[in-house]
């Protein structure tokens, strides 16, 4: 057997293809086996991939002893069971953001993993894109002097799988889905100071046919440090992904794109494969993105992690981050309810954060 | 005597200025006198600008009969009084923006020149700005789908004159002086909609020596037709000026900035004369801007006004825009203290918007 | 009769459209009549813009006492003829570019010209363009220091009427049409020096089955004051109008590309009316221009002319440098066909640049 | 004894730094030794980046049994000698651009990489550059038609060490310093067609205080498939590098550029460590780029080469590539001498590029 950690992907969907391609391209890592209970799809994707094992019941990949780390790309109502099932193997958690869908699921999570001695990872890949790494850097080094205003926005025209316009299973919509990165990108950007209010402005504009949940979202927050934070989410944005960041301080301003600015500007009359995620047609001008998986930092966030596995590191994101993360968002939705903004810390016992929102009828 | 309308400027510093060029470009109007009380001033200013006339009590150049329009720039605490005393005198007026420090003011200011039977009309030319009214056009045209978020900022590092540190006369920090705008913008983009409610986040970060107002603000607007958004406004934001906005619809999206994009990258080890307001240092990378004027719709906006005045026609921005931009400001400051979203029509005898947020000990 | 100067406009095609909007932002100038040969296109035109005249034989309209300007947009074949024509007329003369064919048809209209005291304008609209003007300051300024390199191009599709892809009418393909802008620009830029040399790459790519003259034209120049300017052309690029220059000197450089930074980025699912000259579909992403003929400067060079017409001035750009224009581009097909670095002035008793390329057969 | 790939690193310069870090980041390769002849230059370098053995004779670097490849960054007029010692000791090479000095230099060290049985790697990083990598995907798939025109330049302020300046050592300026990027990324792109014919405007322009080379050029090729491609190459470019590539075809268009449109766009009122290669002052705005090294394709190169050496795989950039790249570099200097186009095979006796721009006298 090799000397790499051996990794077990738990779900088969767009954002385990994902992880599938980041763990590929980590020195230190051997993609060992993938969980998916839809017939056929574990065994699709272990072909895709290369994988030596596959299996629908993810339980049986928790059995093997040669899986050290499990990375889990599932819908966000089976986070905590799965995280608890990895735990009680002994099994290091990759866990994809968010975290679960209550602080009592999250609180589960991390005791479970503190009894089991595993570490419980949140993957937030934006804290490894370069360009955002690379902004942070300007940051801390005083370029920008103190900072007044960070910015970050994520806006598609949608998610991937249905489940996502589900609240029953998501929890939310595009700030449970999507406002959850910005909120880490804020606290890892600054140092994670305390949060000191959240609020925001929700509505469902377009796709009330779909979802009850939000699909544009505008959330302010203000850490301890006095530091003001904007997010804007958008699951209606037209174009293609767009991902986008702004740090104001007193001594400087910086502006980082994902896309725009960084892809190749692309008129074809012909057409081609793919501009970018949720691009559409590549007829016309596209923004033909470039080490898509790179650019966002999955690679590298997967290489640190199986790092931290290899080398009992301590992760830059953990299951505490996602909690607090978590907790966040449970703010926004209380405060799109409310009008107002939300006093930190925010105890709930809500089960999902839409719930806030839109209490269900009891 | 011409045919063309004889226009008096009131008021002999920073916007005057940009007035008395933009009026030159009008072939309809005629630069006639100028009234400025600091001595020198008025002179200077008429021997800068080719004006026959100048004075020191702006009474004097309401006493003149050619004179049929009057351009006021003064500060903010003075739009009252210049307005009522024009109006007395038989002169339309094109106000500044914001149109003055209070409601009542507002409202005594409309009946005055309702009574007078003369123009009030409210300068705010981002109504005029080329890239803006095509991108109004876009909207119209249904390019984008419905309107689901709207955006517009100003970012610079301060205003161009003492009087606006000093929030007794200025009535606020920048959500007074260059929310406004974004406030105006919103109205016209989406054809004057009534406003739903009113949410902002302020602070004094930066310019705590200098001032009591708020230098940063966020503020979310709704309207009556569900659209949502987002002011955003800066007294610390280096580099230059910075003016964008973002038109969001189910159908599309539209990205139209006044600076970055439009202007002359430009490179210099020698430095030059100017880049950009506020833009400091010509050393090293600038962005050029090339008329200047023009391409924040100025020129077009007096050529509007003008025509107005000679041929009778309806303003596009009225002071009642300018009445219902500056209850909006109050909501905000009152939001600001508050931390709640505050609902409209906002009734509010306070003196001044900068009260709300931080009431005056009494 | 006002005393505006009254215009006359010979052609109805796209360039005299554009002239048409032109002259009506010019407050000196009130457009008089129109001819074209086609029957019906000069009344429609005349419709269209609201001109009280018009002619399918442009000696008519020459014979109007009224008229004491006219602006000529028609196939490059008929430039000398009505030049002399509008000459012997007595009428003041703005040609489109080229200025027409051959060498020996610039001298007859320089010389008619001079004899019937009228000027010959030459219609280079780049040397208004107000982000190109902004661009020369900077240079003239110091702020670039010596400059090294200049480079200009213009790129579309393909040209707007039958004609242009007739070598016989038009005298050459793209480096006659668009390689002509960029000659002008550079000697304007550089304040006139003369040319030292002229070396151009030419092909037919894609439009083989439509004309006989270049679409893609690469042509390097050397000024007597040691600049080398760049200038690229092309009648096959896709996705709209491109029009961009560069200038780089001792002490530092400056990028003005009049579209895709200046543009509104728009997205669009449903389309709109126009994008951008040569913009094909407006749907999915496009870069949408404002203000078109304005930045292009066309008023600003109708305006100029129409003064230097009322008030007798020197106008900017001359018959003379129209001519010289087209020496240039006799040079660069000499150049194209022998591979060799042209030595100017090169003189040359040729009917039309595309002979030097592809000799006629005798 | 891993099984790594052991490296030998010879120079320690700029580019040996990079080629250090490049390799620091493969998987299959280890640091092993640096040579260098200036006294303490390889032990400080060993130092840093932590090699365990360092010479000032390369010769004792190449005595090393378990060095199996070599990665070459010495001054041009030492590559010839230093590849065919590295033959003559049976490693592998890695040799930076330019391949060597002269073409009979280039058949030596080919010859005696073949009698060796080892591999001859030309160090083009832009085959590597993943924004590159994707626009040829684009290209082939494609998506833009047939090509017309490919451009590529490369252009900062001068070069990083004296050694480039003296074109005895050099062989040439920045056609022979830079143009080499762009006519192996033309012939890469393409498929490596064969050349037609070459082009070339050069000038000294701004250093001819430090240099008889070219600072400023420009170079056009015409391909065997009738492609025509445009370098533009300068030293005297100001405010940090500039890599970009444009492809035209006939059915669409794509533009890549590494730097500003990559960049995060900074402005500091109080300087940072870095912004770009030759960006001189961070102060102000600048254009920060971010993975450097990665970007311009560094890193992949160097593990694409060590992959060839331990799998015996054949390399995407050869010693016979350097050579046709050399071959074209010869003609450039050849045409700017003659200002005529030069036909291609060019074949030529001369010892360096630069002796058939300015004869040497004899």
């Amino acid at each position: 057997m090799s000397n790499k950690a051996q990794v077990g992907i738990i779900g088969s969907q767009f954002v385990s293809h994902i992880h599938a391609l980041a763990l590929k391209r980590c020195a230190e890592a051997e993609l060992f086996a993938v969980a998916s209970p839809t017939p056929g799809h574990a065994q699709k994707f272990a072909q895709n991939h290369g994988l030596p094992h596959h299996f629908t019941d993810y339980k049986q990949l928790l059995a093997m002893p040669e899986i050290s780390l499990v990375v889990v790309g599932v819908p966000n109502d089976l986070h905590c069971q799965v995280a608890l099932d990895a735990a009680a193997a002994g099994k290091h958690v990759v866990m994809e953001k968010p975290l679960c869908l209550s602080l009592a699921e999250a609180d589960a999570m991390l005791a479970a993993c503190r009894r089991a001695k595993v570490k419980l990872m949140y993957a937030e890949e934006l804290c490894f894109a370069p360009k955002y790494v690379r902004l942070k850097q300007l940051l801390d080094s005083g370029a920008l002097g103190e900072p007044t205003l960070i910015k970050q926005s994520e806006k598609h025209d949608g998610p991937h799988a249905p489940h996502f316009w589900d609240v029953q299973r998501a929890g939310g919509g595009v700030t449970m889905d999507m406002g959850c990165h910005a909120i880490e990108f804020f606290r890892w950007m600054l140092g994670r100071p305390a949060l000191k209010s959240v609020y925001a402005q929700m509505g469902t504009y377009v796709h009330r046919d779909k979802t009850a949940g939000d699909d544009n979202a505008l959330i302010i927050l203000e850490f301890a440090n006095g530091v003001v934070c904007l997010a804007e989410e958008s699951w209606t944005k037209k174009g293609g992904m767009d991902d986008r960041a702004e740090v104001h301080g007193a001594k400087g301003v910086a502006y980082a794109d994902l896309h725009h600015g960084n892809a190749i500007q692309t008129y074809s009359s012909a057409g081609y494969d793919y501009a970018v995620e949720k691009g559409g047609s590549t007829l016309g001008w596209s923004f033909t993105v470039w080490e898509e998986e790179w650019n966002y930092g999955f690679p590298q966030e997967m290489a640190h992690f199986v790092d931290c596995v290899k080398h009992d590191k301590p992760p830059l994101v953990t299951g505490e981050d996602g909690r607090a993360v978590l907790q966040a968002v449970f703010a926004a939705y209380e405060s799109a309810r409310t009008g107002r903004k939300v006093q930190m810390p925010f105890v709930t016992d809500a089960r999902k954060p839409h719930d806030l929102w839109k209490p269900p009828e009891t």
